[in-house]
């Protein structure tokens, strides 16, 4: 079960931006109470999103699998800690099923039979002296894997697009759609062109300002 | 005159990163009420700095010179908003004037007289039609800027490191010395081992833990 | 007067971006004499960008101003190395004069005027014992820089496409398409969508391939 | 079997570093039939690493595993390609057996038999209508993965030191001292000062220059 977490993000990040913002142009005199969503949504408009970067997020992902982690840390610019296989010990693993899989009858039984046979495996390595470093390598891209994400809006906001087009893999897009929800929530302005249709991200330029 | 003040710092910053530290070893039930100082001096200590970036902190400075900006903006693991010399009218700028031409009579009398001509000329150029933009290639290094810096904590401690040692310019160096006390009072265990002597930021690594 | 020369640019980069970016397919078999323009016109075209990560090119820039390097080394994924103000005497700079100055004959005057007075300011400060890192305080935006940058070709996407761009500034405008014509002529399927149209640098997505 | 390729590496690449970093002093007249070795080697010493970015080396890296990729994308200031499991089929993977388990009869049997099993596996869920993305879940960490990965030298330094030091592990120390040893033929002063003794890379301060 996919469970994201946010553990942190900026304190009134959408005033920060715009104060930050403003600094290009030292037009401090223009904040007022209701100026920080138009501010906002015309960088997103003009594509000042360098701006963005000065507020961050973070994430704990649990539930996710290996695949899914590969995927994610291809990102650069932005920063993570992941349970480490050569330090836990996997002995009991959880670990993710493709709902391709669970629909099938007869591929969900080889599956889960042969996930606990790792699972077994695994263990007997422990058992006659392995150590946790080379035992892993028995351990499948289906395992769950903790992860934690940090990243700054503008980077948000590229990772989120990329990864919850309609060309996504199916996890790395459901865990997008998460993320997209709280953010929305969180800070409406910052994501407001971002929506969720079909269970995928697109960017809507039709929207209000 | 020099002015740096805290604009953002990632809330609970410390018990931030000791809950995103853990996950790497999944060790969340050795956290208590004393173990964060205790967690987070042992990575500096063993040099596990990737999770000092899951915090962030961001610093407006006024009062520092285009010379200065162009060094700090050299950092590339930074986010930066600069007051921009092609939209905002400089016809009354404030500059900075090096302790070394401040102490030397003669030096400081041609340093302003300079200074001041260049603010009339700067004013006659806008004034003949001449853009901001292009006006602007007759201010120079010592012309203030305003800049809003966001950074993570790994890299303020290198930008730190770097811009306080001996050999920094005087002026990044004084900043970065304002900038770590703030942070040393905000986060003391993040940059425990961080020390101001003599105007000079050192590493010192026999402190305890 | 602006020069720029290219320093290096990796080896038949053409051929190794269509090696690397083949691994991810596993499909070296399909490389023949004439598979290379098609491989790369069709990453551009599907925006699998990061595989021309993998090659780089260096120019060294002479004439450009202050302003515009205090610009370019705003981009973050390039390496730059600079002429330093603090360590070369600028006892007989060169100076950028922007073309509207150049074009009014009163702009012109003033500035050249101001322009020689400074350079015989920086040389009196010298002569009175004060140090080149203080009295470059008095150089101007307008005083050649020299600098070298090293890039790889998606970000030199990325930084020509943004500086070539008709808001874009004109001094980096115009040496993004100087860059951008070497690069035309050494790699020209890697730039084959980026044209110049009055002097702007545009994408063309109707191009062939 | 571990293969490490060099693809491609900056053309004359000493030359260039020098060639670049004399830019900081405009000190050209400085070069001479010999002046190069000394020129880079005092960059060492004197921690001046950034000039090391100008120049950058592409490597093919067969016969990894999945574990060791998934550590080596972790680098960020890399560029890389990877055989994709959502697009390769691999019904006829290679595996890496750590030398713990190839040392150990019983381990060995162990490992093996599961790891033609998982083959087994995969090849079933793909006949009976499974996609390659999602019946890659069974695949383990011990699985070949080709990757391709391009660093500047001043990374490549950073990437060596840190994966081939004492408490690294095992496989990515390995494929670190096979890449050190190209580079240390092929631009021997920028990577002078490191050694690979008991098959760990240490840094030598004690060498000439």
């Amino acid at each position: 079960m996919i469970d994201v977490k946010l553990l942190s993000i900026t304190a009134n990040a959408e005033k920060l931006i715009e104060e930050c913002g403003r600094t290009a142009y030292l037009s401090f005199n223009m904040k007022n109470s209701d100026s920080t969503a138009r501010f906002i949504r015309m960088l997103i408009k003009s594509g000042h999103l360098s701006v963005f970067e000065h507020a961050s997020a973070s994430f704990r992902i649990k539930g996710g699998s290996r695949a899914f982690t590969h995927q994610l840390v291809r990102h650069r610019m932005a920063s993570f800690t992941q349970q480490s296989q050569r330090y836990v010990n996997e002995n009991n693993f959880s670990f993710v099923i493709p709902q391709s899989i669970e629909n099938n009858n007869e591929a969900k039984k080889l599956f889960i039979s042969h996930l606990e046979d790792t699972k077994y495996l695994y263990n007997q390595l422990l058992s006659i002296g392995i150590k946790k470093e080379d035992a892993r390598f028995v351990l499948p891209n289906a395992i769950e894997s903790e992860i934690v994400i940090t990243a700054n809006f503008r980077e948000w906001r590229h990772i989120l697009f990329i990864r919850g087009e309609k060309q996504a893999q199916w996890e790395i897009r459901k865990i997008a759609i998460d993320i997209l929800k709280i953010l929305k929530l969180k800070v409406p302005n910052c994501f407001y062109d971002m929506k969720i249709e079909d269970n995928i991200i697109i960017i809507d330029k039709t929207g209000k300002y």
